[in-house]
């Protein structure tokens, strides 16, 4: 027994061949899209800027191929912001691959 | 299938109720003090201040609560710095704690 208690923890995210695709911040991106309908309040409630934003978006959806968000630049009422089923089921991947993940932080034993 | 080829990817630490104790830089660290016996040498390697090893080396005896390392500050030659057993179990625990988490990416399928 160690005095200190020792806990395994880490960070995961999902890399396509041209560098990082998603982490815990663009998914909550895309969530806060699918529950806001709208890119400026999504980037207003990660406080980032809209622009900011709708890079981390094209990116995303150039980096996969196929869109994950739909964006338009609108006119009076601001655009059309729509997540994807696509985009839908990347948010359901990745939170099943960090559910796998912290079961294996709880399963991993840290003892010297 | 996915056009673009999606790599699950991470990186693991181990905290103490604290905070974070050890990591792949800090590993390094006491790797390379094993190695060169020598802080200053270590610190050199690490593109960092001898200052910021030293505090890094008494920040982790602190948390562990047992030293890892034993430091001296030296006169003419410096001062002798040495890896100790608990130290090295620190790292060959790390390793496979690693090495664990390699074989659950690897072991890992993304698909959306």
């Amino acid at each position: 027994m160690t005095e200190n208690k020792l806990t395994p923890n880490g960070r995961i995210w999902i890399d396509t061949e041209e560098g990082p695709f998603l982490g815990y911040g663009r998914i909550e991106l895309l969530e806060k899209i699918r529950d806001t309908g709208s890119l400026r309040k999504a980037s207003i409630e990660m406080k980032m800027s809209y622009q900011q934003a709708w890079n981390l978006i094209n990116q995303m959806n150039d980096r996969i191929g196929e869109p994950l968000v739909l964006l338009s630049r609108g006119g009076k009422g601001g655009g059309t912001t729509v997540l994807t089923e696509k985009g839908e089921k990347a948010i359901q991947a990745f939170h099943r691959f960090n559910e796998l993940f912290q079961v294996f932080l709880k399963e991993t034993n840290i003892e010297f």
